[in-house]
């Protein structure tokens, strides 16, 4: 398999755009017209008409899979059946699951993220250390992207705490950039980094320097400004910076229009992407 | 639905056991005589074995997500089953997930794991803060265990770290004291502390005092002493510590007396625990 940072990077360039749209689909939000069918019918056909109609704007699609686990059994089945299926085979897609277990278990959900539902990569959370993260790692061609300093008000009660002289979180960017290198034939190690924090952001890649790459969400429905997160993450080439947006796509309206008002939405944030990009 | 912590209490009493039997199977370690069925069949037919033959010997049972996720959506109907039809109603399930996310998906995470799976508790990673742990202890009747510990080598990584003059673990535990009463109509707070590390057991039950209910994995395969852990981890009564046991119960015998002698290790272990707790 080509490598992840690869498929990613010409998905990038071929639809100028970095950014990744976050499928987390809420029965309970679904447009007016989509309620009368049964929810995971519903749902699926929401996901396909979403996807159709921004396919040609983005560098990959993250689906979060706390909204699937909450469907149920069938709903497992339809992220299996989404990754694998609905999303183009030439756009990566990103299990946003923050898994993270001891080295064995860790293994069993590495088997179930990229053999069961084949993700390209996968979002996992670092409070347990390397070992939990080198299952994933070890998959060849694929991405991992750890926590770092994720977009939620209560990120400052563990992230921010200084740990040795600096934050938590700086000191995990750090480890990254050392555990990156451990495994060269295995998957390509990143992080998450919320949108909401800009200047943390912007620590984050002085830490990590021009290569690594960065899952940016928290911009729309979280009050993340795209503007300033993006110009903190993208590299020194403008690069390497996947700016998420989730509820201000899927839900730009509640009408009939819903897949055209997500097109309008996703291409108003990738010109604004190109443009704050293009302004430095 | 009456608390989480007197459900557990009262199949300690009952069976006069803080053992707590992980069940999380793989297809590769299943004894001999189970590898000629389809694998979803086998696993099936295992767990309903091992519950039968432990159901009077234990406080509760603890599948791990991943090891069902790995069976793909089928997995995820046989977790479901588990915990609704083939544990009795009378012994609680605690749903080793280690889930953190923000609040919204976080809400997403505790619908899947308390509504539709319908476990009595999940297992928490603290590193998004207090807003990604909120909305699992909303849920009135539950349990909600946050890791603190883990019993893993690579722990150290992270969860040892000097945080402000004191070990990131022992914060962890200081919060988790000061979490536990926020939602006093809410479920029960309890810590995950690895039977690995006996020295940092005794000091999280130091802090956190007689009340919490600690969950100590680790014992059996991964090495840890079950009598130190134990005499570590229980409060001044001998109470309020589950210890976990998953491999060296479930793969006790290879053969067709699996069952059997995974009730033999799991009365060995009952009994090692009176005895620690009552040499006190």
């Amino acid at each position: 398999m080509r490598s992840f940072r690869k498929r990613l990077g010409e998905a990038a360039r071929r639809n100028e755009s970095w950014l990744c749209v976050g499928l987390d689909p809420d029965p309970a939000k679904l447009p007016e017209p989509l309620r009368s069918l049964p929810p995971l019918e519903a749902v699926e056909r929401f996901l396909r008409e979403i996807v159709e109609a921004t396919r040609d704007l983005v560098c990959a699609y993250k689906p979060n899979s706390a909204f699937y686990e909450a469907l149920g059994p069938e709903g497992f089945s339809l992220l299996r059946r989404l990754i694998r299926g609905i999303v183009p085979e030439e756009i990566p897609v990103i299990l946003d699951a923050k898994r993270g277990d001891i080295a064995s278990t860790a293994r069993k959900y590495a088997e179930a993220a990229f053999e069961g539902l084949g993700a390209d990569a996968v979002t996992v959370n670092p409070f347990l250390g390397f070992d939990a993260v080198e299952p994933f790692l070890r998959y060849e061609g694929r991405g991992v992207f750890l926590l770092c300093r994720t977009s939620n008000p209560g990120a400052r009660d563990v992230q921010d705490l200084p740990c040795g002289g600096k934050p938590l979180y700086q000191y995990i960017a750090e480890r990254a950039v050392e555990w990156r290198t451990r495994h060269p034939e295995g998957g390509e190690l990143g992080l998450v980094v919320g949108a909401t924090y800009p200047e943390e952001v912007a620590r984050v890649r002085e830490i990590v320097e021009d290569e690594m790459l960065l899952l940016v969400p928290g911009v729309g429905a979280q009050g993340g400004d795209l503007e300033k997160a993006v110009r903190a993450a993208a590299n020194s080439r403008g690069e390497n910076a996947l700016v998420v947006a989730a509820r201000s796509v899927l839900y730009a309206s509640p009408q009939d229009d819903f897949a055209e008002a997500a097109r309008r939405e996703a291409e108003r944030l990738r010109l604004a992407l190109q443009s704050a990009l293009g302004a430095e």
